[in-house]
């Protein structure tokens, strides 16, 4: 000890902010055997949480931001779980500002942060010799305390100093770490929220095949619940089928389903929306979360909804038929849905690689979302196998069991597609999944229609196919055309409105 | 005159940009008795343009800013019609420092800016005393000849000095002039830019019935043209319409249809986009041109697509039964879902105007559109006939003509969403419409289950339905269950995958 009060640097690893989360990651990480200092901007929930739950435990406190600083051995590790956007600017202020961090150390932020501010953080820092790792975590309040799917990106020097702590606090799927270096910059925050577009979207997902059987086909909560249950030991065993084979069974007190008492109104204001928003910018068909964003804003509008049911009509869905098959093919509606939108995300994280000059490794990414997260399915497991048998896959349809399985799912999924229709009940997720897959299986789009009326209105000009090639219409060329035949005017038509 | 050099006055409306669009306005108002002063940067270009095109025209040139700036007439109104972005910048800087405006004179630009450049601009010269006007102007080279659409907004000040002249040159519809104030700050601008959103959307749904003609009903252009021809004298007639049907009837010299030798490849990097992204900012399910969007995005993956058509099948459509019948179907589909798409625009329109606090007026909204842009149409005159006759319309497809019209257009529309599902042919514009009119009507829809299930996961918390507040559940308070009914613990699934 040195003669200035400086504190001993006993910490293997540091975590500011003891809301849930953190407290659970805290928990977490002591049972695997790291001596944790926990901090607190208020700082008496540090001493009441050592009191109460890290009691007994290789949990130390810090009651500044300083003495934290000074408690972890170096280079040191400190994971922020902090509200996303300024408190995590604030923090890494204050921590070079007060706390007195030194080159090489290692700054870790586990929150829900949007992946250009990581961008932007992980290069301050490193103009400042300090490593900073954006970090996705997910699983809840359950998953951190017990194993969470955790995605790290950034600094990638930091890698190798923080691998053992995250990857031994990380859920294990088939014994493998959850957990797996995603790439620079942002790129673990930007597959944290492609994964929650993803959850989006499964949720949407099992949200229409429940209203088909409610209103299709006129089951019960219970009835569903058993369809759920059955589903849950075959192809779309998954969490999210699980929890919602519990809700359907889960009664009020009066005997009747709690589900059907519960508003119809979601939010969607974080990442969902994020990911809607970067296919967008790059340009990538990710319809089935796009659609999944835009319904939870449609249900938003409850009153004008209750509104426009008095006023506007449709068909009265009557089933007939063999329910047994309508529920066959309903499973394999979900299912093939399913197969569209993980290869849409996979889709949109190949040209973000691309784009954004990283080296996300798409079976890693996979292994990933198989256990700890919201969406971890069996599904996953078949989706991390595609990827480590062919890393270079151009698309997930394209690997010989999706392919598979999307043709077999086929003809129920165009079944449940076409009765939506006539019955009357929205389907926009399986819609558009399925016009996805017949759009994307399309050698010959009916864009050239588009392409046609843009160079007649505005001479924006268009390209030949180059099997039409000709010397009047070279391949690769932009080519106008006039399309009114009448002198040079481009867009001489006579319609008056 | 002044004894320093100062030239005369002379001006009516000045403007700079002597491209296409630029040159045609200037003549265009010049046409309509005003004395136009012409700039540009390149200043052989304003010698070239005098010389030819403008020549015994009441237009007179500047060979620089400053000269340009002196001819004007005060309050000077000059329009900028440059490269949206960085050289509107430079030329308002130019203005202000080289050009020497002054307290009160108007600086409008008439490019494709987007809505949030034009509301910093308008702040910024209002600072300095200058009225700035943000306006959208549609209708491309022969709309800026002979009448654009004309969308101004920005510093509502400037409105009494330049309505003579942008109502002049603007398209008529029924003696009406298709330019009226939109709102404050970039209004103009965001209208504008929903215009071309529309625009997106109704140009893929044409393109989806034309594919439909073509691999569904098995039909040539010309009869697909003929087609077209019978439905531009009905509720679709419009100027896309039109085009569309002398583009089915436009041979190569070959005496084959041209469109069938267009690439079928479109971009997607402006306007449509940033609506789509707009709508998800604001919330709104602006799901018809978000598709149409995404639609242009699949089809610039040609080169995957036609590797993907080699490994994905799907059924053959064959087509039997009523062709008369099916065509008036189609008819029904793409005008029932324009009339969705035109909704959800006015929805979004509503929306920002509460957002961003801009007295947007809808009916004269609509009749903007009713001439002189790419969207006009006689539909339009409906829409503005039902926004004049109920200003605060809540939604469109509560108007008594578009009610009637959607719950006519009902079984047609059905009829050809489930045949392009059991088809194969993607409709994803269709679809996405007749879900949302689905979802739109649908009092109580699957919502609940997504509440549930991120109560479950995530302890988001739920509201009760009102129909089911009792004192254990109270209305609009947010209510956490314990779903799994194991102690407190939130998210106790076992599922492990």
């Amino acid at each position: 000890m040195s003669s200035n009060n400086a504190v001993e640097a006993v910490g293997d690893f540091g975590l500011i902010g003891l809301a849930v989360m953190g407290q659970n990651l805290i928990l977490n990480a002591a049972d695997h055997g790291f001596k944790v200092v926990a901090f607190n901007r208020t700082v008496s929930k540090v001493d009441r949480f050592l009191g109460d739950e890290a009691k007994g435990k290789s949990i130390v406190g810090a009651h500044s931001i300083r003495e934290f600083v000074q408690k972890l051995k170096k280079p040191r590790r400190m994971m922020l779980l902090v509200m996303a956007g300024k408190p995590v600017d604030d923090f890494i202020e204050l921590l070079l500002n007060e706390g007195g961090v030194e080159k090489d150390d290692i700054i870790i932020d586990g929150g829900n942060s949007h992946y250009p501010d990581t961008n932007r953080r992980t290069k301050y820092l490193a103009g400042k010799g300090i490593r900073f790792v954006g970090c996705g975590v997910s699983g809840g309040e359950e998953g951190a305390r017990y194993g969470p799917s955790i995605m790290p990106g950034g600094n990638e020097e930091a890698w190798p100093y923080i691998k053992d702590v995250l990857q031994s606090i990380s859920a294990k799927s088939d014994g493998e770490a959850c957990c797996q270096w995603v790439g620079d910059d942002g790129a673990g925050h930007y597959v944290k929220m492609v994964h929650n577009g993803i959850e989006y979207g499964d949720m949407q997902l099992i949200s229409e095949a429940y209203d088909i059987m409610k209103r299709g086909v006129g089951m019960s909560d219970k009835e569903i619940g058993d369809t759920f249950t059955k589903w849950n030991k075959g192809v779309l065993d998954s969490f999210l089928i699980e929890i919602t084979r519990d809700i359907m069974y889960f009664n009020d007190d009066d005997g009747t389903p709690l589900l059907e008492k519960i508003m119809d109104s979601a939010g969607q204001k974080g990442t969902g929306k994020w990911t809607a928003i970067n296919a967008l910018d790059l340009g990538m068909p990710v319809t089935l979360i796009g659609e999944a964003v835009f319904a939870r804003c449609l249900s938003s509008l409850k009153a004008e909804r209750i509104r426009a049911s008095g006023k506007l009509d449709g068909p009265s869905p009557k089933f007939e038929g063999d329910k047994e098959q309508f529920l066959a093919n309903l499973e394999q509606a979900l299912y093939a849905s399913k197969i569209i939108s993980y290869a849409q995300g996979f889709m949109l994280i190949q040209n973000a690689a691309k784009e954004y000059s990283w080296k996300l490794n798409k079976p890693e990414i996979a292994l990933m979302w198989r256990g700890g997260c919201i969406i971890r399915s069996v599904f996953l497991k078949d989706i991390t196998k595609a990827y480590r048998s062919n890393p270079d896959l151009e698309n997930l349809l394209f690997d010989d069991f999706f392919n598979k399985a999307i043709h077999t799912a086929q003809p129920g999924w165009r079944d449940v597609v076409s009765k939506g229709a006539l019955w009357g009940i929205p389907t926009p997720a399986f819609s558009t999944a399925l016009s996805f897959y017949d759009g994307y299986r399309t050698k010959d789009l009916p864009a050239n229609l588009l392409q046609a009326q843009r160079d007649y209105f505005g001479a924006h000009t268009f390209r030949i196919k180059p099997e039409y090639a000709s010397e009047k219409y070279p391949e690769g060329k932009d080519i106008h055309v006039n399309w009114t035949g009448r002198g040079g005017n481009i867009s001489a038509s006579t319609y008056t409105a």
